[in-house]
């Protein structure tokens, strides 16, 4: 019987809902359903603490509601409210970040993280050491630019985005984790071009949760 | 187009190849084909560092015949000549051991192993820490038989791994990883009883090998 | 000028309040006013990872409406929403349980921490683990009994109390913090009956953020 | 009733002193006495692990004289003889780096120290590991001059300090130590134009002293 | 040229001096000069911080006198003033604990350490933690009896030294360290009866001494 | 009576072995006979994880050969099979890149390797960590050359070099490691400039064979 695995964009900004469902459109089959949620009450982009935790009451709205779901992943790279979300949902709950983090380790020794702002370094850093995974970690780098603008001219972004792995495979990283959301358009050129694998972290999620959803017996 | 993974079990042992091919059988479907091939080449089972190292070569020709994989899974707990066989292949190779550790991580911030025998303990704690994951690992427990004891006293056998299991979470574990292939058929059982996810690393090979397959530009 | 520390006890719970008043009493003085307040709109415990993401709200509005506060205090032992807190406000705020660490690692070389029951532990390895001071850790050992039954015998809490700290200082602890608000009444006897010092995170918050108040520039 | 501190300057030059009694100055209160003693028997300058080993008898003197001590601090970075003295001392003793670092880790998730010459760099990395907090250490950068260049040109060294500054935050580092007495004049000014909190080793050993006292039963 | 070591045993008692020296007779040789010598200054044993920082003054005394020596081994398990030494010497200076640690490593994934009492774990944990190889230690067993009563009833003794190896390996170790000199003349057996290697810090110390001495371009 | 090491050069390259026998001459001498030994059946070079798992099977036969070796090392700085080459002898069997990190820890605080390529750099990282000892790690500097063209121009090679470990120095090291047995020519040279301790990883595999196989009953 087919799994169906509901994502949350923890934020209310209904595009980036869809770029995510673009993204992990690869792993919908017969065997695979996954439905991509925004979530209303949530702020347009979750992008403090306070935010992440703020979204634990909607997000259980929404987890209570989806009783049909095989799996929840929670599409924020700051992974919002996730070990809260795992207290209240009878099935497997994943981060999209987490998740990301875990693929790279499988294919390669060390990853490092492109983001968008220096903003997000230090709050990876904490996120990376909560997982007990620094020396995985190869580290991040930021390119200097908002959501807003990665599509502005894409020449550009493209090569702001080799940059920065560029500097990450010298520290050591041998894959790559594209740490916004809108960095998904330019994945497979960057993959092709680095020779070695580039995760978006939407794919990395669903992917952990239809397989962790097929092994659980739980429901 | 379905992606095609090539599970290979690197001992001799036609039996153990059987095993998991069943195991891993949840993850069949139209979109997923999984082949389960065994290392003829190989010892009867790979339990020293030797055995390890010496089935390289086999397990290249394996590879290197394999033009029509699309990811490899290397079935053993010993996660034999995995790093050789990334260098080798053309398509991502998946560890067992290596992928439940991260399933596990996925799902619990600290995982147990049950071994067989003492013998394994000392490896996994090597294993644990060349991975870096370290502090999520919350020890590895053996239940004192070999894989070929295991089906003599389906019973007695269940206690002891659900001892194992408790000794396990008061020591923090809340996700348990069946460090033998002989353990899958009481994986289900012990996840009920437990009420806490209890992984069996083939499947944990198997779905992390097809979802990376899906994701990858390469070949 | 005097500097004001304001306790928020993130429970609406007014009973642990006043415990938690009578406990930092010992740093009252002519420099130092501390204010202890009840999270109205708090549930009765926060003991669960939603409860500490779902007291954000609340505890913004507090610390917004505290503007003569020099410092925060969140008088939880899971440390709930701090993080989130310090993006709010103008001043420093503290997580107990953190401070109760660093001040524990200021007088011993490794500390354990005495929890009421064993769903606490868990939580605390991945406090610890998120703190990157698991090598200072020695473990946490629980006394089977919740804060409701500590006052009921209290010789017989009290002997639970003394074995468990006996075997955390077996496990290299020199120092111990009682986890549970409930345990301060018996601080003082551990502490003397131990020989080694058992610190009662209340003090241990309410200390740093007196003296961290006294040498910031911030407001 | 009032506690009292006594911090020992480890050297032998009392105007150092003097600077460590003008910057704890504001933790004199009516509840708090802080007294401020130069080691006569102290080389001028405790800057090798030999001086460190060294101080050790004429430390174990003032400590045995001063028996109306509630408290000790060890004001040199170096927190020479610190474990020696809390074999001997009746009362707590604190180094003042160590409990530079906890403040800084009470406010942020990684601190860097600002050292004055690239001799000290090794030595620090050594004593966090010691400690066990190297995954909350940005780094350690030297401005180049050494503590009797510091007040030539008071801008200049500004300018260096700040740049040290820099770079430590582009590491991660979110709180700042001066890891030099004489930099104890710059630190409001760097404070305020870093916007993040400049700690002071002198001042966060003697607010732990005072609050460590206040809440311990020995004597 | 013959390299001539001299093994400092830093406390007083003649006696303990020439159980080391006994013991490293395996390596005097042709080309290997061992000297032992007793620091008639130090304490009748350095079992205190205070102590192992004490002898740092008369320690400088001998190695400043023997102009001599291509090496020095300060010969107790503290390895007192080692650091403080190296800043003083113009040849190489070994402790004995850390020579034994590395020698550990050098045969075996994790190591055990044999004490005599419980007073000695705490501070053999920060060593370990000082020298950043926590992950190679597998745990320190004391036999609760002194170095005086080790050879009242040697079958007694011996009966103990493998109860507390045999634990150390159920916990990973598979070499194991005599942590006092009084343990050397049980060395053999005990690695006969145990099939694993014992090493004897004396030892360790004087080989790491002798090797390096031989590699340097010192002097 | 002596001591026999036996020295494996795992590849076929005979001129390899005689440079490994040249640098470890000076531990030649009536206690102690070395001989080096080219691995016909090994490749050109050992410089895949496949190599290091493939030379496992010629190994064997030369160790199952040698019965009259007191100790082995195995001579590339992948260390190459060593673990499985301590199950297949009798003898202790020592790892060349191992052996040199444990030599440079016994006399600095942080060591640093020098290579010949970038290559190499990853695996590094992977071998520091599995070894747990990363914290003693300052880092891997490539000089951009491979071992044919260090004796090209050796002004020129010197110069990177240097280059390479003023880096290392700056990033903490206080002991170096030379990652290639074509750099032992330049080792003393280095270390007279340097002023700091040059390893060569033949002569510190060496030093551990003979100082271990003395020690041990083994045989």
């Amino acid at each position: 019987m087919a799994k169906r695995v509901v994502v949350i964009n923890p934020n209310c900004t209904a595009i980036v809902t869809e770029a995510i469902s673009e993204s992990v459109d690869v792993y919908r089959g017969q065997d695979a359903r996954i439905d991509c949620v925004t979530l209303e009450a949530g702020p347009p982009a979750v992008s403090s603490y306070f935010d992440r935790s703020n979204v634990a009451a909607p997000l259980r709205e929404v987890i209570e509601r989806e009783t049909g779901a095989d799996a929840f992943v929670i599409a924020c790279f700051g992974d919002p409210s996730v070990l809260a979300m795992r207290e209240v949902a009878r099935v497997p709950v994943l981060g999209m970040a987490e998740s990301s983090f875990y693929i790279a380790m499988s294919v390669a020794d060390m990853f490092g993280i492109i983001s968008t702002t220096e903003n997000a370094t230090r709050r990876h850093h904490r996120q990376v050491r909560e997982l007990g995974i620094q020396s995985r970690f190869a580290g991040d780098t930021s390119i200097g630019m908002t959501i807003l603008d990665l599509r502005n001219d894409e020449e550009a972004t493209f090569e702001r985005l080799m940059d920065a792995a560029t500097r990450l495979r010298q520290a050591g990283a041998g894959a790559f984790i594209t740490g916004c959301a809108g960095m998904a358009v330019f994945r497979e050129r960057l993959e092709r071009e680095l020779g070695l694998p580039v995760i978006e972290p939407a794919q990395a999620g669903v992917t952990l949760a239809l397989g962790i959803a097929a092994m659980s017996t739980r429901r």
